[in-house]
């Protein structure tokens, strides 16, 4: 019996979450849509993003740095564009909806393109990407976050993990999904290894000095490195990219970038986060069928070519994930124990019943 | 004295690449985009992508797989997309016409999206998304390639270097201008490495048996690996970014993708590539001014953070490539002497005097 995870039904923790950020004070609708973000996160298999925040997010609140009843605005906008105000309330609710104004545009005009600015973390990137496809379209979206990463050649923190996500609609259930962060490895990443006493792999972190180092605890005392790592190995190619999200986020949309942004979490400071979302219908530049036949073709040769030794199978992106979603649909979403347990806590504080998981061993997988 | 390099005047150099191209069927306009394309990419110190293809793109001519009087036509077009076929024309000319037709949208409607399909090698991406500089716009330029680089548990070549450029203005003539391979390194690395008998490095490629190798002969006889490597290391996001592109160009487009595009430079079958372009208006989302200022502050922070042990200076993207075309107009473009000689015998061929080249060690730098 494996007792490391709990699972809990989909519906179930998408409720349970719901009610517990109605009780911080958002509406049912907002509230609703924040949950499923981040239990969508949890069910695609992306622990760091998903209900295990609820306590950070409702600290936000409670120290009134986030206003959990924000309703964003629309401040510009023409036929494809529009720049979204987040209002400082959550960011799952700025992010919905300027992907779904986006999309909007998109379906009437080809293209959307929304901006946000005071917002807030809004969990993963990929959940606001994936909302195109409904629409047969392909989503994007970036966010800006706080410092994480240094940038090729410093030595401190400077840029966020910055994600960058893109969905493409392939109409057989099986989207091609990118959902990464443009730094080698996630923060968490280094805290689990510390845990753990494991060493880093190359091109993960510096120490504080500024040196790589395959420390943990000297990793998470210093910053990330950008996706490739060093120099000699593309760093600078990663570090590009978490600049390019701050540029077409923050520094477009009129919020923070940078180092500018507040400390992961930061509890004092509103975090004025800046949102990047594109909408793109591809029946624009040829009939819609054709555009799925040649996707479905690609990823399908790219599964079934050559593989290295000791490799089962060739994966694309959003793969992995989707098999996890599915796994949840069947035996429910999976927790870590302690998130479990600590979800449960957050939600007797705000007078619910303790949150209805099991075992992960009492599942039959 | 050093004879490793050769210099030549920008202009000589343009113009002397036009004059082969027109020699070899282009007309004057087309020849004139080409040329400029080729030397920009030199004068930006970017050799793999200049005029020392020029031979390899003639070639493509005599073989009769590219047809060099070609004109791009638009086939498809709504207010901020459109769809051009480059009618198997040089690439430079294909991505010219659409780059500057989605500024042309993006000034009038904010956003413009132009997808381009049966083109050719194009050269540099970043000189396409910088021609959206001098409108004030973002701009994003795209292409599909070559097969080169093995998808994350793979061993063969199955998708290209698909290089991501976007340029963002800043109003100071210093703008942020990433142009990147999706692999850790070019194919010509490998090649380079392989001449002088040096180690690669960790994360660059593969033997043919699927193997990562630091042997640079079996990394040239395998594949290349994607920005960041191996799995450990994030590899399968350069892998997304690199399938990204092919989705973007040829999916999109209608052209060839992935594996099915024919080897670098092979003069058997048309290319039929894939490139896509998008400029974004800043002015659409808030004032100009403004704009400049944040990105130019982003930037300036990067710049002036606290160094590692042995960094002289921090860069941003597009600096490096910047101080190169300073020193171009200082003091020649810098060829390679059997760039410079190769030039000098294929004008020769077109009734050209020899080009007009000095010795690197003359030049006073």
């Amino acid at each position: 019996m494996n007792d490391e995870y709990a699972r809990v039904d989909e519906g179930t923790l998408r409720g349970y979450t719901a009610a517990i950020l109605r009780g911080a004070g958002m509406s049912a609708d907002g509230a609703g849509v924040a949950a499923t973000v981040l239990t969508t996160s949890d069910a695609r298999g992306i622990e760091s993003h998903g209900v295990a925040r609820l306590p950070q997010y409702v600290k936000l609140i409670d120290a009134g740095v986030l206003d959990p009843a924000a309703a964003p605005t629309i401040e510009r906008e023409s036929a494809v564009t529009a720049l979204v105000d987040g209002r400082n309330g959550m960011g799952q609710v700025a992010g919905d909806t300027a992907m779904r104004l986006a999309i909007v545009k998109a379906r009437d005009h080809d293209v959307g393109v929304v901006a946000v600015r005071n917002s807030n973390h809004f969990g993963i990137a990929g959940y606001y990407a994936m909302l195109a496809l409904e629409h047969d379209l392909i989503g994007l979206a970036l966010t800006n976050s706080s410092p994480l990463v240094a940038p090729t050649g410093g030595r401190r923190a400077m840029v966020g993990t910055n994600p960058i996500a893109v969905a493409v609609p392939t109409d057989d259930g099986r989207p091609f999904v990118l959902d990464m962060a443009t730094s080698t490895v996630p923060v968490g990443r280094l805290e689990v290894y510390a845990r753990k006493g494991l060493p880093l792999r190359p091109g993960w972190a510096i120490d504080p000095a500024g040196d790589e180092t395959l420390d943990a605890t000297a990793g998470r005392a210093g910053a990330l490195l950008p996706l490739g790592g060093t120099v000699d190995t593309g760093g600078y190619k990663g570090y590009g990219l978490g600049v390019l999200v701050d540029l077409l986020t923050g520094v477009l949309a009129g919020g923070l970038y940078g180092p500018l942004i507040s400390g992961l979490w930061d509890a004092t400071a509103p975090s004025d986060l800046g949102h990047f979302f594109l909408a793109l219908n591809p029946v624009a530049f040829g009939p819609r069928d054709r555009f799925h036949e040649r996707a479905r073709d690609l990823l399908r040769r790219l599964k079934e070519g050559e593989r290295a030794p000791g490799v089962d199978e060739i994966l694309v992106a959003g793969e992995k994930e989707l098999r996890a979603v599915e796994d949840a649909r069947r035996h429910g979403v999976r927790l870590y124990h302690t998130v479990a347990r600590a979800l449960d806590d957050l939600g007797r504080r705000f007078g619910l019943e303790g949150l209805p998981a099991r075992a992960e061993g009492d599942v039959q997988k």
